[in-house]
């Protein structure tokens, strides 16, 4: 079973997106195991403090090595097989092949959540993934977390049972390959389905497919 | 004001996320306003039926047009300048330049999440923004709308206080000019702060962050 434990702060920002629809499904069916580690339970001092002020000048805080590390460890102290997930801009890109690998095994990922602002450097000796979701800031890691979760998850052989849609197979060789799709009714305020997808003729919908499909920008 | 109306199956896995930290605030302090949409309500028959298989064969269901067009117009009607964004893998990719165009308006944003199959083709006729986060496939428009909404309410004035880290410049031309980070303590472990960021040096301190800003992968 594939498991992901998740450091954060924001914990309630994040759980209900796992416990619905196919993540939650994910879980009924013993597929995957989401946790979570309050990253708070490890601060410094009376205030529980896990960021400070940079060296060298600059506004905004910085998460501190001594409550990430503790917090990392206390989820490797009982399984030193895990693997760190840091989610940061300056990672590398997330992509299909990159959740289609994720998924084939049964690690045991864990994610930091860095929020808002930075982290110290000195972080990154413990992680073993850094991971971009593209060229954008956020105000914190739990969106690229459940973006990677989820892109994982939904690979695993039983999460989305039999259904195989177009988009499913989109991006296997690195691009997309999505043609477009028409749905009841055959005429929606005048704009109506091409005929070829109601002949029943399956070589000319495939052929038609395949003249239509598009890559990603 | 900067709006928001989400449009989804799903509104329990992604209100938390906006009710929490930073998107909590936005709308605390009157610079964001989000309102959810639930498509089921929008639904055909019976069962509220949203999606229905597709022309020509295939697995997989898709939305269909009626439910998305009226729960639209049900917002366009009281906002005609409202515009629409779906995030779809066949989008333009999303990154910091859009999300700064995005933020400096008072525009009112109706974003469409589909969930886990396809669409009507005909539904990308009402849509004015069609956006991808990447080239990944996930289980609905949630995370992406989620993550669109995220950059470009942290870009509101006022939203991030008078913080200003490193990384929010990150990406502004595109490009993502990070440098490494450290806060206390000075000695983690061995691993040390490098002397010149403990110098009061400001000219030396940023010719060792420019000689060591990193670009994105």
């Amino acid at each position: 079973m594939l498991r992901f434990t998740i450091i954060t702060l924001f914990r309630e920002a994040m759980e209900p997106y796992l416990n619905t629809s196919m993540m939650w499904k994910a879980q009924e069916k013993g597929l995957a195991q989401f946790d979570f580690v309050n990253l708070r339970d490890f601060g410094l001092g009376p205030h529980k403090s896990v960021d400070d002020t940079p060296y060298g000048g600059g506004d905004g805080m910085l998460l501190r090595c001594e409550p990430v590390f503790n917090a990392i460890e206390s989820v490797k102290i009982k399984d030193e097989s895990a693997k760190v997930i840091l989610p940061t801009p300056v990672g590398e890109v997330w992509n299909q092949a990159k959740a289609r690998e994720f998924s084939q095994s049964d690690a045991h990922y864990i994610i930091l959540c860095p929020h808002y602002e930075g982290y110290d450097e000195r972080i990154l000796s413990i992680v073993d993934h850094k991971i971009s979701l593209g060229k954008f800031v956020l105000t914190g890691g739990e969106l690229p977390a459940l973006t990677i979760i989820d892109s994982v998850v939904r690979l695993i052989p039983g999460v989305l049972g039999g259904e195989n849609s177009a988009i499913i197979e989109s991006f296997s060789d690195g691009d997309n390959l999505e043609y477009p799709q028409y749905t009841k009714p055959y005429d929606f305020r005048g704009m109506k389905v091409p005929d070829i997808l109601l002949s029943g003729n399956h070589g000319e919908i495939d052929k038609w497919r395949e003249a239509h499909a598009r890559k990603a920008d």
